[in-house]
C-alpha cells in the first residue's frame, strides 16, 4: 500500500526532517531497496550502507541525519520498521474459493468466504472461519477447527479434533495432534499410554515448517495466543506455552512442562518432562533444562544441566583454565616436597 | 467396550473392593473423568485429584482406599491402566475402501480389507496386508511392503523397496527409506557413495511424526520388533535397532551403529558413526556418544563425550565447585608466598 | 551398465591383475555381491569379507592380492568405488509425462522432457527444466524455478519464488523458502520482521528429507554449487553457505551465519546467528558455535561454547581428573595443616 512518509510518521508517532511527501510503499535491505522504499539504522556500522542505498526514507534514532534522505526520528528504528511494515505489507484480497480437487465432506462447516487449495482432503465435521486460506494437500482430521484469518501453508497435517485460533499461520510440513510419546514396559513388550487428550492453539500465533505438537495424553496440549514457533520444533504431550513465548528452530519440549509468558528459548534447546520455566525467562541454544527443574522468573539459563547464566560463565572461565590451576597445584607439590626433601 | 469392574479385575489379575457389577467404558484424567472412566492412583501426591474426580473405579496399589471409589489393586497401578486402556479401547471396524483418488496399479497386490484414504499414490509391485489403513497422501514407493494390521497416517513417505511388517503405526510426515548420507571429497567435488541397500521396519513397531529413516547403503537398516521411536528422530544407513527399545524426540543415530534390545534413548541425544549400545543400556538427553563407541549392557551414560552416569555426577558436582577448589590454591600459595616471604 | 574389468581399470587409471574380460555391472556390499559386482578393500579388517564374498573384482591398494578375484589397484579404493559406482549406475531413461492428476497453469513453462508425477501442483510462472523428474504430491509455488536434470522426491514443498539450480536432487518432505524466523517485541506482543527475501540452490545439491530451508528475510539464502545437506537439516534465513559443504542431519544454522567453501559440520550441531565458519573448517558433532564468532579456516572446533578441538581435549582431560586434582589440594591443606599444627 502506498503511502506517504508524513502519514508513516503520523503512524509512528515519529517526528520527521525531510519530504513529508515522498512516498513509501515498502521495506528492503539497503542493497535493495528502490527510492520508495523504507529502511531503518539502528547501527552505526549499517550507516554506510543505509546512506548509499537509494532508498528516499530512514527510520534513525533522534538526531541522526543522512545527505538528502527522508529521516523519520523514532527511539527503536527496528521496532518502527517491523510496524511499518506491517503496516505497509499489501493486503492481499482473499479470493474466495474452494478448488475442485478438495474433498470437503457436507458435515463440514466452512465460511462461505474461504480459499481451499488443491488436493485439500477435509473429514467429516471439520470447521473452518472466515478468510481463512488452507493450502495444496494440507489435511484437516475428522471435527478439527481452525478459526478465522489464517493461514495453512501447503501439506499441513491436523489430527482428528485439534484446535486452532484465529489469524494463526502454519507453514509447510507441520503436523498438530499427532500421538504423545508414553509407553510402559511390561511382560516382556512395550504398551502404549493411552493418547486421547486433545491439543489447541491460540490466536495469533505463528509456526514453522516440519514442526510437530502432539496431542496431550489424557489431558491437553495448549499454545497460547501470540506464540511464535520455528522450524522442526518438537512440543510433548500435555505442554502448556504462556503468551508472546518464542521458541526457535529444533528446541524439543518434553512431555508435561510448561512454559510461562513473553519466555524466549534458544535453538536445539531441550526442556526434560516435567520442568516449569516461568516468565520471561531465557533459555539458551543447545541448553538442557534437566527433568522437573523449575526455570526461574527472568532468570536465564545456558548449559546442560542447565544453569544461571552467571554462574555457567564462572564455571566456564575456570574450565577453561584448568592446566594452569593444575600447574600451580603442581609448583606447590613441588616446593612442598623440596621442603621435606 | 463396556465392561464391569469385575470383568476388568479378572482381566488384569486385581483384586477388587466395592462394586464388581460399576460399568467402565474407557480411561481418563482425573479432571475429565466420567462416572464410567477407569482412573489410576500410583502417587501420595495424586491422591486428591483422584479422590474428587466423578470416576467410579480406581486402579491402586495394595491397601489403598478412597471413599466410594471402587478398588482394583495392582502392584503396578501405570502398568495395570495401560493394560486395561488398550483392552477398553473402542475397537473401529475398519471400512474397507479405496477411495477413487487413490493411484493403484493393476500390479500392485492388496488385500481386499484394507482401506486406502484419498490421494494416495501407491507404485508398481507395492504389497499391502489385510487390515491395514493407509491414509491421505501417503506415498509406497514401487515395490514397497506393508504388513497386516498396519495404520499409516496422512502423508508418510515409503520409497521404493520399503519393508514394514505387521501391526506397525506411522505418523504423519515420516519418510522410511531416504538416502543415507555418505560422500566422498575428490577431484574437487563430492562424490555420492551408494545408497542402494534396504530398511525393514519389524512388526508392532511405532514411529512419531516428521521422523526420517534412511535405507542402507549397500546393506540394510533394520528396526527391530516392538521398537518405540518419537517424532523427528533421525536414523541413518545401516543402523540396527533392537527389540523394544525406545528413542524419544529429535534424537539421531549415525551410519552403522547398532542399538540392543530394551534400550532407551533419551531425547536430543546423538549416537556416533559406528558405535554400539547394547542391551538395557540407557543414553540420556542431549548426550553424545562418540562415534566408534561402546555403551555396555545396563549401563546409563550421560553428557558429551558420553560418560557412566555416576561419573558424570562425580566430575559435574567438582566443576559446580571449581571457584572454591581455585580459591583453596590461592590460599596455599599466600600461605607458601607466607613462609618464604 | 555391463563393462569389463579393463575398461573400468582405464576408466580409473586402474592398475589390473587378473582376468581384465572380468563382467562388471554394478557395485554391493560383500554379502550380497555376485560375480558381477565391483567392492573394494581400504582396510585389512575387511579383508576376509570381501576374499569370502561372491565378487570378481575387487579395487585394492597397491601390491594387496586376493586369490581368485581381479584386482584392480589405485591409491584410494573408497574413492574409486564410488566413482565407479556413478559409472556404473544404470540411467534410467526418463519417461517424460505429466501425470493427469498433475496441475499445471498455463503460465509455468515446463521443458518438453520433464516427468510429473501425480498429485503435483504447480503455481502459476513456475519453470521446469529439462530432463527434471518432479514426483508426487510436490509443490511448487508461484515463479519457481526448478533447473534441468533434477530430481524432487515425493512431497517437496517451493515456497513461491524459490529458485533451484541444475542437477539438485532434494528428498522426502523437505521445505525450501519458507518464513524465517524473527520477531520484535513491543506494545506487549510480538511483531514479524518482514521475511520477504528470497532463496537460491545452486547446481549439484543434495538435500535430505524434511530439511528446512528458509528463504532470506529482506535479502538472499544461498546455498552453493556442490553442497550436500542431511535430513532434518534448519538452515536459517539470510544463511550463506559455500561450495562443496557437507552439512550432517539435525544441524541448525542460524540467521545471516556463513559457511564457507568445503566445510564440513557434524550431525546435530548448532551455529549461531551471525557466525562466520571458513573455508575447510570442521565442526564436530554436537558442537555449538555461538552467536557471532568465527572458526578459522582449517580450524576443527568442537563443543559448546565450540573451541579448537586440541583446547577442548586438552580441557576435557583436566575435567576428567578433577577428582585427582582436588585430592591433591587436599594433601597440600593437610601438609600445610600439620607443619602449622
Amino acid at each position: 500500500m502506498k503511502h506517504t512518509a508524513g502519514e508513516l510518521a503520523a503512524y509512528l508517532g515519529a517526528t520527521l526532517h525531510g519530504d513529508s511527501g515522498a512516498a513509501i510503499s515498502g521495506v528492503a535491505s539497503p542493497e535493495k531497496a528502490t527510492a520508495e522504499d523504507l529502511l531503518y539504522l539502528d547501527s552505526p556500522k549499517n550507516r554506510e550502507r543505509v546512506a548509499n542505498s537509494a532508498a528516499g526514507c530512514v527510520l534513525a534514532r533522534p538526531g541522526v541525519r543522512l545527505t538528502s534522505k527522508t529521516i523519520l526520528e523514532v527511539e527503536q528504528p527496528k521496532f518502527a520498521f517491523v510496524k511499518a511494515a506491517a503496516w505497509l505489507a499489501p493486503q492481499v484480497a482473499l479470493k474466495a474459493a474452494i478448488h475442485p480437487t478438495a474433498i470437503v465432506p457436507k458435515t463440514a462447516r466452512l465460511h462461505a468466504n474461504v480459499a481451499i487449495g488443491p488436493y485439500v482432503v477435509i473429514e467429516d465435521g471439520v470447521q473452518i472461519g472466515e478468510e481463512t486460506i488452507i493450502e495444496a494437500f494440507c489435511f484437516l482430521g475428522s471435527a478439527s477447527v481452525v478459526g478465522k484469518n489464517c493461514r495453512l501453508h501447503p501439506r499441513v497435517t491436523l489430527y482428528p479434533g485439534a484446535r486452532v485460533g484465529d489469524r494463526v499461520e502454519i507453514h509447510s510440513g507441520t503436523v498438530i495432534g499427532g500421538d504423545g510419546f508414553g509407553y510402559v514396559f511390561g511382560e516382556g513388550r512395550q504398551w502404549k499410554f493411552p493418547q486421547i487428550g486433545t491439543v489447541s492453539v491460540g490466536d495469533d500465533v505463528e509456526i514453522g515448517c516440519n514442526t510437530t505438537v502432539d496431542r496431550g495424553s489424557l489431558g491437553e496440549t495448549h499454545i497460547s495466543g501470540g506464540v511464535k514457533i520455528d522450524n522442526l520444533v518438537q512440543i510433548a504431550h500435555n505442554v502448556q506455552i504462556g503468551e508472546h513465548t518464542v521458541i526457535a528452530a529444533q528446541t524439543g519440549i518434553s512431555g508435561s512442562s510448561s512454559l510461562g509468558k513473553r519466555v524466549a528459548v534458544g535453538g536445539q534447546a531441550g526442556i526434560g518432562d516435567h520442568c516449569c520455566v516461568e516468565d520471561e525467562a531465557k533459555v539458551g541454544g543447545q541448553a538442557g533444562v534437566v527433568v522437573g527443574k523449575t526455570v526461574r522468573r527472568g532468570q536465564t539459563v545456558w548449559g546442560t544441566p542447565a544453569r544461571p547464566l552467571e554462574k555457567f560463565k564462572e564455571q566456564y572461565a575456570w574450565f577453561a583454565r584448568l592446566a594452569e590451576l593444575a600447574a600451580r597445584v603442581g609448583k606447590l607439590e613441588e616446593s612442598e616436597h623440596g621442603e621435606k626433601g
